[in-house]
């Protein structure tokens, strides 16, 4: 490093700001490890202490994309176009969401994460189809991308190994709530996808890493304007993660919630934040009008198309199809369990915080990690907020590895899902958007 | 470690404070290494940023203390005081001190550091004496201290373990800056020599750490009220660091003039400075009045009971005592250099900073810690702030390994001497005095 790191350190420390050149060898010893562990834990906390402007974000987001790889996909046409959500409980927009867009001829280039703690990963859900590969390295990523309009896979070493220093760092030294330092992340890894546009699904509730609408929209604010400044144009919709999102939640029931959005057949809430953020990226892809956007999904779905991406994808990242005629080509965990209503009226809460957790614990999610995550276990709710239900209605399935097991997720269950006498207050899905 | 330092550091930057037992917990995980150091870093940073209470930094200070060997001085009467100077230029008050208040009947366990950049270390200095062992391990020091009334070491592995860990790491990461951390560092040391009382000489002006007179003086509040909370008397002077202390800059030079005023022949500021300690040294012993203890100290100087008490000091500790009677006994630079005032006029300005930089550049200091110290260079100068200089006349002697080292060193020393027409304002030598 040209700079000394206590020198760099201390002027975060006091209120400074960095210059581009400092911020480029700042990252620079992240990566060839000359910024050692404990000036960059240091360093972490000073960002998260004394923040950093939108200039210095950009030019970390920049200096992180150029860490490693950054795709080159100037030889497929068209504005390429990818969504990433800050994650929730239930969310499989993105199964659903990359081949129906890319059915509309928007290339969708997707890498994504593992799930940690209650809110799950695309990744988890994709290897729930068997021999789905989803450890491509970029130059395959691309020629996946070529022939089927869309491509998803975890990210490879390749792809901005500055943020997997910083993150795993993070995650350890209690640094990672920090808007700077989340917007750098999030926006690196992205923009190494050779993207033109990103749609990005804050999440805001009580299952979501943003607790408070408010924190929610700066962070929301901070992803837009940094984009923008690191030449991406980037639409941010704020949604309701104070619920779970449609109905499944682990791994193989998302798969197959996901396939039920293509075929026209899915949860009212799920179908609709697909369509949404779906409109969002035709948009950033060059449509100008949104209803019209909106007609050309539908249309997707209608006619087909869409399924019939997903089906081209799988397998071409030698997945085994089956599952998307016959769910139970999936598998099923060995235990099944009805959850009955304990009394009459309306279900007016759905915690999706406990629900994510049970699940986690049925062995969907990780607590650490290098936990193993079982597929086949997770909740099925068969009831949403709002409804009305009778006394020993089925309000959930639960699928669980063994008995005990299920019976603990069940009180848990019951536990998270409450009745009342009155009906709740309708909630909107969508809370804002906000565009550069 | 029972907490998770991740959120012990979340706690903190959130602007919290640490229960006494997440402190000692803390402490645990330095030593032991399950306190990683990026997590490590972030929380020192955290503190620097968000601070700590007195009650959080007395806690932590009683922890660091209590990482490794305490020693008990039970069996030696008497009330055990020691001084500790944050650090300056020429300051070698503590090889005059010791002996002087061990003469007057209070035992002096005396555990110093070595130097870094621009300030010396009392180790160094003592190193200049040929043979002088500083390497004295617990039960060693506590039988030196027995003999002679004061023992002089370095700081063994066994004392305050977590100081030695968090002090590195503070030195690598930006985070020195913090009173709380500058408090424990210091005190833990202090209160593991077993000590009843301490007088600290807090340095202030360019060649000290605290540049500031209300830095300086918050810092000293911190140390007198985190000792007082830590069950140590602590007395604290605030002392001009804007000048040299002494004439002497450099090993030996320094050890030569600290023995002057055991004889009576020191420069007055040094004389001063030492007497104004050793009376707060004395009170904190039992001693009353501040009168009869100047009395005392100035007796031990004149009828020879101090010089004879640092004879005997270093005949235990290995040293060769024919400097005492004899200067050249310790040898003298190859090349001695006179440096001439360019000018007739008052000496308005001696820069303290730039002498301090420039010996160290002779090899008087360290850069690096794994520097090797020159024990015979250095700078005397001849003339103090104030003086009436003619053209012609010699201002400073610079000793040196080289004519060349000397060349270069003449240069910067004339340039940290600044001659004007009219003499400049007396400034006092202690700023303020503050105790418990």
């Amino acid at each position: 490093m040209r700079h000394h790191p206590a020198r760099l350190n201390q002027h975060k420390r006091d209120g400074g700001a960095w210059s581009d050149e400092e911020i480029d060898d700042i990252v620079r010893g992240v990566v060839d490890g000359s910024l050692g562990d404990g000036q960059l834990g240091a360093l972490l906390m000073a960002v998260c202490c004394r923040g950093m402007s939108a200039r210095e974000t950009a030019r970390l987001t920049l200096a992180m994309r150029d860490s490693g790889r950054v795709l080159e996909l100037g030889g497929i046409p068209g504005r390429k176009v990818d969504k990433h959500s800050t994650g929730g409980v239930g969310d499989k927009v993105s199964l659903c969401l990359a081949p129906l867009v890319a059915a509309c001829g928007v290339p969708v280039p997707m890498i994504s994460g593992r799930g940690l703690g209650h809110t799950g990963g695309t990744i988890d859900k994709l290897a729930a189809i068997p021999g789905y590969r989803t450890d491509l390295e970029p130059d395959d990523f691309v020629a996946v991308l070529r022939d089927c309009g869309f491509a998803m896979a975890g990210a490879s070493a390749a792809i901005a190994p500055a943020d997997r220093r910083m993150y795993a760092m993070r995650d350890v030294s209690g640094t990672v709530e920090s808007i700077p330092l989340i917007t750098a992340s999030i926006l690196s890894k992205k923009l190494a996808e050779g993207i033109d546009g990103l749609v990005m699904d804050v999440k805001c509730g009580r299952a979501a890493f943003m607790k408070e609408l408010e924190q929610a929209r700066a962070l929301a604010q901070s992803l837009v304007s940094v984009g923008t400044a690191a030449g991406v144009r980037v639409t941010a919709l704020l949604t309701d993660m104070d619920r779970p999102l449609g109905r499944a939640i682990g791994n193989h029931l998302e798969v197959l919630e996901a396939v039920q959005v293509l075929k026209g057949q899915g949860p009212a809430d799920l179908n609709e934040l697909t369509l949404a953020l779906g409109v969002e990226m035709l948009l950033l892809a060059g449509e100008t009008d949104a209803a019209r956007a909106r007609a050309r999904l539908t249309r997707a779905i209608a006619d087909g198309s869409a399924l019939e991406c997903l089906r081209r994808n799988v397998v071409r990242q030698d997945g085994d199809p089956r599952f998307l005629d016959e769910p139970k080509a999936l598998g099923s965990a060995p235990v099944h369990l009805g959850v009955a209503s304990p009394s009459e009226g309306h279900v007016v809460d759905v915690d999706p915080l406990a629900l994510g957790l049970c699940a986690m614990d049925l062995g969907a999610g990780r607590l650490q990690p290098s936990d193993r995550v079982d597929p086949l276990v997770g909740i099925l709710m068969l009831v949403e907020r709002g409804a009305r239900v009778t006394r020993g209605q089925p309000l959930a399935m639960v699928f669980a590895r063994t008995q005990a097991a299920a019976m603990a997720a069940l009180e848990r269950v019951l536990a998270a899902i409450r009745i009342g006498s009155e009906a709740p207050p309708e909630r909107p899905l969508v809370l804002a958007r906000i565009g550069a």
